[in-house]
């Protein structure tokens, strides 16, 4: 019996990661608030060492997909809590370890890597991460990769790329391009002749659901693979909405340092045997239809 | 004025540290079980939030050298507190920070390095520790990196290499030959045929002393860049007890894996003005007239 666990269920991706870990087989333990149906829900705070324990205790998971941090948007990359959950990251993991836990998947990140050459990142690429959000997913996976050999767990690190779909924070480039332009409003934009990598958010939790169902080892790019340029997302989100004269790139200044090119190269993940299910423009089309729903 | 907070000030480093500190004019406060006149001790356990937060908030150090750690002879390598001190130490790290701190030493190890491959490794060399020791360090430097960075805070990073001396844990290789060739017991040992880096201890405490007192900035070696074959060592350990006839090398087998040479290129403490005392010689004449005096 596969008995996965999931910590930050109830987030962006995790609420994503139940349905394909269904269909894989396993019996689905969830921390978070979530309503799925076939799923067992925890309310633990996973910052709280006597609640890690008595969680794992009474699951008893085999498998572990561990996408609970602090993501409070615009906060996260600076804020203090990054420290607090690498601690409570890595003591679940020993718990985990302890009852009997046999392969844990992790969320890593993008900003692990040094974007300050940009390119198309593959895993093995320097790691210079320029935040403390990065230097903490850096640290973390270097300290489970060792517990992993020392409490002989199979072990993988998925670094999530830039990621879009329903659901997404309203502050976020697509749904603000998406509401602006469904109020009949003006998105302002910078001129978005930088290439990064969309990957659709389904796509994401299925590549880990994925991920948790393999062998695989190490770090892997969770990401497309096929970087586009900015201005080339928005102008579909002009042209689907009908309003590609509410887009006005180059109103906003672009941001000092960024890279030209920034993308995750997704041989790793392609190599593991996962396939994506979105295109870009599919996956646009879906998240702007769900935007017409749950517009306010 | 320079007011220095030694954390660890009563081990086998730190108990060194206080006097050249107060040479360089620092006013010194001290955690740890210590003696030393002209300074103040504090005993906070640092494992505990609230004793760091009253720590920093009473002695407002201006200057802080982090030596405490889990450093248990034989467990330190895989011990689970190793986790506890990454996270005690980014705390007291961001308490420090907040509470008017300006410069930060922090004690790391060669064994954040890849030893795979063996060689005189400088700062630039591969970080792929093998151990938890080792990876927790390597974890606790990124961290910090960041943190300084996001503070403002001058931060230096030492990276300890073999050490020896007086104090020195009596189940490690030169206090255990000294104790049994002045029992008049057979000293057995391995081929010895492996490049070491020998460093005083009170050489090292002078170099963090050094660092603490300067503006280098990231990580440096502590050793003394100059390897030596440990049966070297050994033998002329052998000499200066009059004993050379216990000494026994080859009795006991070399552990798998050890690399030829493992050394700490010492150019960069070097070029930063530090100057050891010691010869290898002369120190360890030194410890072992201190076993003379202190065998028990």
């Amino acid at each position: 019996m596969k008995v996965a666990l999931v910590t930050g269920a109830s987030g962006f991706i995790g609420r994503h990661t139940v349905a394909p870990l269904l269909e894989r087989g396993f019996e689905v333990h969830a921390v978070g608030r979530g309503n799925q149906p076939d799923v067992q829900w925890h309310a633990a705070d996973l910052l709280n060492a006597s609640d890690r324990r008595d969680l794992i205790a009474a699951v008893r998971p085999t498998h572990l997909l561990h996408l609970a941090w602090y993501v409070e948007h615009g906060k996260f990359w600076t804020a203090l809590e990054n420290l607090d959950w690498i601690h409570a990251s890595a003591d679940l993991f020993v718990q985990f370890a302890k009852h009997g836990g046999r392969r844990w998947v992790g969320a890593g990140t993008c900003a692990e890597y040094d974007w300050s050459g940009g390119g198309l990142l593959n895993e093995d690429a320097p790691l210079q991460p320029a935040t403390l959000y990065g230097a903490s997913k850096h640290a973390l996976r270097i300290l489970l990769q060792t517990l992993a050999h020392d409490f002989d767990i199979s072990f993988a690190w998925g670094r999530v790329f830039l990621l879009y779909g329903p659901g997404e924070a309203p502050g976020r480039l697509v749904p603000s391009v998406i509401r602006s332009l469904l109020a009949g409003e003006p998105a302002r934009c910078t001129d978005g002749l930088q290439q990064r990598d969309f990957f659709h958010v389904e796509d994401v939790a299925a590549a880990f659901a994925h991920l948790l169902d393999s062998e695989y080892s190490g770090a892997v790019n969770i990401s497309s693979g096929a970087p586009v340029r900015v201005r080339a997302v928005v102008e579909r989100i002009g042209e689907m909405t009908g309003r590609p004269d509410l887009v006005h790139l180059g109103a906003l200044p672009s941001r000092a340092g960024e890279p030209d090119l920034l993308a995750g190269d997704a041989s790793s993940l392609c190599a593991s045997g996962f396939r994506a299910r979105y295109t870009l423009d599919g996956g646009l089309r879906q998240t702007i239809e769900w935007w017409k729903r749950h517009n306010i």
